[in-house]
């Protein structure tokens, strides 16, 4: 029969992101173009361990949970916020959800009405790009410059469109790396505090800095909107991440936190779209999390070492020859470098050469709402080992000579 | 703030759906409401022999996988459909999801815009309903009976107001249990063939049958909708089921199959979504049904004898002066006994008399779109085990006495 797809639908199927991700699972291939963790440093030992303890311990934990999520893993949390990141909820404040992915999907379900306007950085994440345009939202680029987003630009768009919603992700922001300000970050909560515009705000690579500072320092010099906003007290704010980045990706538990009205209306939708996440997957994080043999803090740091080691070798090779003519701004923390490409190269074509050549990276073009980012990519530094880095980075090296040689 | 939600959050909000299920989280609390397996029949061993083998082998199983879910998991449904389900699929016609909750909710974004027709069974599921109405369809009720939808209704709904979708549940349909018999399956199939509508067939309780036969005598006599229209082939039927209530919920795994360009869209959808469903989930899963300690057929075989003891103790016990002037047509299958209250007997005032008491059930408001049911209820047997049914249970004919000697 002839399918007669909702509108909605044929916009997002006209998006190239689905088929970047399933090109990249060929398994020959080097992926510099996902946000993916370091396989070789996931906690197997640890996760072993609970595994057998939560399984064994009682078959509760393969029944239906709660829809909000597992209690002791919302306590977690919160106890955990309270001592490292000046945030200070209660566990009715947060609902664990498949990812930050669902959280920003579950948000936009039943916030953004078809029309809206959402305020985003320019460029941003391309998965939340999908989200918003799947709900029909006007969406609308804010300038920004090293520092975060510009407060000056913030207040002519609002002005301009009356936004309903900023979203935005001041811990290296993906695809750029950058990192707000704790002056930015003050100046643009309180103009939406002002113009009664929620946020939200991602803060899923917030941990992974290697900036030298300890995590203390680093909170207090960077604290989230979320904390900035007396932790949801100041309804401003929603507060989104996940253990995907910092645990693995395939427990799936990531979360939202806010105000209780917002979280309600969200464990509502939460319900009506997949009743709730992996009760199991969410009693094994807990395990470990409680466990005296895995401590969280201590695997960020040994992810941070690691990562920033994979980070000076990417920035090491993007001073090749090949690469002259390109720019970008080094981050200290995140999974990212966003680079602008020498001019004339385009980023799609430079994409197809390099997919013949067994390596992929993401095209600028995904993290743009409208026709723009055809001259940068996004390279991922946290999936590949140094040597496929390295070898990753070489093929890339040799499509652009390749066009450059050309022209 | 005032927080400004999108009109359909409203509705959402207003279902008493949520709240029912977080009532009956409370642990002295006996549920005869939701459609929770029992927790006694868990495969713990075999799952705990999963988790150490699966974990130990590859860090990949902690990675994302992906979005469409893991292929050898679909090849082995695919496998195993074509032996014991007359169903013929390639693993691409699959998508693993979290569930058929979020297999319907995929499905609904994909293809239903604002005010268009769904046709559903009378009553149907309420976690359906309520995707329905967020995704803003207009909702009509087709009449059956204990055969199933009646085809004339069918056409008659048609010929009204052309419907875009047929949602049904022709094996042991949540709430009533009812099992439709192969003409009218033949009949609706053939119906929608011709008008082109698209069918999603939840079969979620297909495999809990007690009426003797075995599964292949079953499937013989009550083949899905989907193996009747060649399995996707026809095009007609999307077909959609989980692992929740044969293997255990907290896997969170079920799927969606049918034509390849209907599942092509829910993949991208289910990116936004989530992007991914647990990876570790589906190969714990995967690596239990392939061992040689777990055979699911036998599983679920041991399943429906103490189901089925369940169903008859309820049946009893239905039998008892308490419920005189009540109904109800005994199932087959499934988890559910729906049943019609003695007259002017309201559900809703009997569930808040019930919850004192320290027991739940489904209102029978929950499984109608419009302003019906109030004199219905649907009892769950395969959670509570036999003494908690038998306790449950008469906690339900107390609180019918006290209504009853009032009248």
């Amino acid at each position: 029969m002839q399918y007669s797809f909702a509108a909605r639908t044929k916009i997002m199927l006209s998006s190239p992101l689905h088929l970047m991700r399933s090109l990249s699972e060929r398994n020959s291939f080097i992926s510099l173009a996902e946000e993916l963790p370091a396989e070789e440093l996931f906690p197997l030992s640890s996760l072993e361990a609970a595994a057998a303890a939560v399984i064994s311990k009682s078959p509760t934990a393969l029944q239906y949970g709660e829809p909000q999520g597992y209690l002791p893993l919302r306590k977690w949390l919160a106890g955990d916020w309270r001592t490292f990141k000046q945030i200070d909820v209660q566990e009715n404040q947060i609902l664990l959800t498949t990812g930050s992915q669902q959280a920003m999907d579950l948000l936009a379900r039943v916030y953004i009405e078809t029309g809206d306007t959402v305020l985003v950085e320019h460029p941003t994440s391309p998965g939340f790009l999908q989200i918003l345009k799947m709900q029909g939202a006007i969406i609308v680029p804010v300038e920004g410059d090293a520092e975060g987003m510009i407060p000056e630009n913030v207040v002519k768009q609002i002005e301009r469109c009356r936004p309903k919603l900023l979203l935005v992700s001041p811990n290296f922001s993906n695809p750029t790396g950058i990192l707000w300000s704790l002056e930015r970050r003050q100046q643009v909560l309180s103009i939406c505090k002002s113009e009664q515009i929620l946020i939200v705000e991602d803060n899923s690579y917030g941990d992974l800095h290697f900036d030298g500072r300890t995590e203390e320092d680093f909170i207090e010099r960077y604290p989230s909107l979320f904390a900035l906003d007396g932790s949801g007290a100041g309804d401003q704010v929603l507060y989104i991440g996940s253990f995907s980045k910092t645990v693995a990706p395939a427990l799936r538990t990531g979360w939202a936190a806010g105000n209780q009205s917002l979280i309600y209306a969200m464990v509502a939708a939460k319900q009506l779209a997949d009743w709730q996440s992996s009760n199991l997957n969410q009693r094994l994080l807990h395990y470990m999390l409680e466990s005296s043999s895995f401590d969280i803090h201590e695997h960020i740091k040994l992810l941070n070492r690691e990562y920033e080691t994979r980070l000076k070798l990417m920035l090491e090779l993007l001073k090749r020859p090949a690469w002259k003519g390109s720019s970008f701004d080094a981050p200290i923390g995140g999974m990212f470098v966003w680079v602008k490409l020498p001019e004339g190269l385009d980023s799609i074509a430079l994409l197809k050469c390099s997919l013949d050549k067994g390596v992929s990276f993401l095209p600028g073009t995904l993290c743009y709402a409208e026709n723009e980012g055809k001259d940068s990519i996004r390279l991922n530094f946290t999936h590949p080992g140094r040597d496929e880095l390295l070898l990753g980075m070489n093929l890339i090296s040799e499509a652009i000579t390749e066009f450059t040689a050309r022209s």
